[in-house]
């Protein structure tokens, strides 16, 4: 290549940012060089100008307020070497670093006759609010009963696998995993950007075994709204609350102390018949729900944020919100106290086609479309495993809800600069 | 249900918006009033506020501004009647121009004993520029050798069955469709939620055939980036330019009149191995496209829109912009002037599994990853399918690329109030 056909310089994704609108350039600017060092996120009233610092006592994207767009996956290990899985923990650190400060995964001045260190379709994005999330699933413990990392004794009790739960219809391949990755942005190409920077960086050590985007729209001004048209999220326990956090969200446990300050994930991907749904009387569906569906009010009630009054009974001494419908049976008193933050996102895979094997022999195109139901807990023998173990068997919904992929992960705390994710497991 | 336990008053979608930030509430507010008599969009600061017109000359969503998300769906019609056809086609027209302007698809003041006429879960987003775009397919004027609907003789001769091109890989249940409907917006869930009322509304006598998400990140400062990671859409004809639509883009054909101001439109599914892609050189990648990967310029120029000049030669002879080169394959000037409006999106539907039935048998998941191809045009016999006969043989991008669904369809020009889109067609 001639000196007249070399490309210009490559500038960084930053670089990309300046030279759009000189509003917007000002504005990343400023938010990249501030949150560089900061601990608190800066809220650009551009939602793809926001950004979120990487190192701190928790990891984001867990209490950090729900960004529109998510891709998760889950990738299982294929080393034996301990240092191969600390070597990857760090790279990802170190990416996940910069990829959330608005910079590519790698320098983009590498050598041309070798493969970029970022696919580059970010470039000229916003940050966007990037949060990545790591996690990691019951095999980094225990592979086909070896414990492959020396670490097994470290596996916190929380880290349960998962029981069966009823009507579950679980898919392998949608199904568990060594390591998870959640990357969630106001942006779809930024957040899978991220996972499959990431993902590649493990070739040869890791490889995927699932990946899923999600999204959630109108979550900047109330609660959004699910693919069910019902308000989704009502009676999370307050991000704002530090004091719930600690209480429901944070893991604090005395068997894994390397856990403290991180959170158990549960990851469900939960199949909807919208189709089915959508020729549901109205009626029905708010006694499904035990909410007005244009209101958010629990039934009976005005407003949404009204308090579920699960005692209230009409002439007849029926009980006014339904013994078997979803805020009943999930609600903080039918658990023992018990509460799940959830995070979850709608996804949209397009449609399939089926054939029924039995009369009347039908074949029809349906969506692929429902819920991918994240949540974080302290812990899920007490937060998300009684709470659908009761779900799974008397809630009205799961004539609508198919559960055809699970996972859980214990997210570790937060990493401090210079150090890494999960260092408190492998260097304890 | 006692009084005190009804729900409140139902308002319109426009009404929750209004019950957001003051600012918001009152930009849209306006926004919807201004442009539901309007011709021409408004475009307010906060995409998600946008208004795009349904009723005029050709239907938006065609030289429209591209919005950064789309669900397109194929559609077959079940009915041999021809009214049955005419009222659907009526009651679309009503709801898109009532879905576009940020109302519900129909009332929700009705019966709670019945399924609602809207899934609700658009209520409280902005209209986000949602424009809503319908199509004919071959289907629609033959079906197994019958003219169902007595419109036969009108098929426009440019309204061609596509040929198959070299290197195919169509999945039924990705291909054809008697009726299209495309919808794109500044948001995932209000395009979703369009193309789902519209689909249930024609509850037997359409079905669905196929149905999917895309997205676009960055349109709105610059050319976006595919997943490739390269500029697309810099070669377009501009649709600032009028001269550009009547010549390339608007039909104006005298076979068919009640074509004319309409347009037509190839949608390819088009998957990329994004992981073989992120592991090729980058100079390679460059060759592959005949750009340069980070500016965008043609190989051997400095700036995005510096013109392809296909005759320049390195000091050896060899033309700097490879022979098998994307863009000097699909420039104008190999195709006899021939242009096309491409308005593509990228889609991501997650991860399959596959297991190779050869050795080395590898089991592995691999990205649903790539873009859906959509290209206008005023005639596909001059426009795509030479392009693309070139494209399918020669294009080096082809060993990363695999087309697996195809569909054309005869876009109709736009409906005046009180009519119906397609009305020009059942009318004549």
């Amino acid at each position: 290549m001639s000196d007249d056909q070399k490309p210009p310089a490559r500038p960084s994704r930053r670089g990309f940012l300046k030279a759009g609108g000189a509003a917007v350039a000002g504005l990343a600017t400023t938010g990249v060089a501030q949150n560089a060092l900061a601990r608190t996120p800066t809220h650009a009233d551009d939602p793809q100008l926001a950004v979120e610092p990487f190192f701190g006592t928790h990891q984001a994207g867990i209490v950090t307020a729900q960004q529109s767009h998510t891709y998760v996956a889950a990738l299982d290990l294929n080393t034996d070497k301990r240092d191969d899985v600390i070597g990857l923990l760090r790279a990802w650190t170190d990416a996940a670093a910069r990829l959330t400060q608005g910079q590519p995964a790698g320098s983009l001045d590498g050598p041309v006759d070798k493969p970029a260190p970022d696919s580059g379709d970010a470039l000229g994005l916003g940050t966007s609010g990037l949060t990545i999330t790591f996690g990691f699933g019951p095999g980094l413990f225990s592979h086909e009963g070896k414990d492959r990392y020396g670490i097994g004794q470290h596996r916190p009790a929380a880290l349960v696998d998962l029981p069966r739960f009823n009507g579950d219809q679980l898919i392998a391949a949608k199904t568990g995993g060594d390591l998870f990755i959640q990357a969630c942005a106001n942006d779809p190409q930024v957040a899978f950007h991220a996972v499959r920077q990431l993902s590649r960086m493990g070739y040869g050590i890791v490889a995927m075994r699932w990946g899923q985007a999600g999204f959630l729209s109108g979550a900047r001004n109330q609660t959004p709204r699910n693919l069910m048209g019902f308000k989704d999220g009502t009676n999370n326990p307050s991000i704002q609350k530090p004091q719930l956090m600690n209480q429901f969200v944070w893991a604090n446990s005395s068997d894994a102390p390397w856990m403290n300050g991180g959170t158990y994930t549960v990851v469900r991907r939960i199949r909807i018949t919208l189709e089915h749904w959508d020729n549901t009387e109205m009626d029905f569906q708010e006694q499904v729900f035990g909410r007005h569906k244009y209101s958010g009010a629990p039934i009976g009630k005005k407003n949404e944020f009204d308090p579920v009054d699960l005692d209230a009974a009409d002439k007849d001494g029926n009980p006014v919100i339904p013994d078997n419908s979803h805020v009943r049976l999930s609600n903080q008193a039918s658990n023992n106290g018990a509460q799940i933050l959830r995070r979850s996102y709608s996804y949209n895979d397009g449609t399939n086609f089926y054939i029924e094997r039995w009369p009347p022999w039908r074949q029809e195109t349906e969506y692929d479309a429902g819920l991918i139901f994240i949540a974080h807990q302290g812990d899920p023998r007490t937060g998300f495993i009684p709470i659908n173990e009761k779900l799974s068997k008397f809630d009205m919904m799961n004539q609508f809800t198919t559960h055809i992929g699970s996972a859980v992960f214990a997210c570790p705390p937060g990493a401090q600069r210079g150090s890494y994710i999960g260092a408190g497991l492998f260097e304890t």
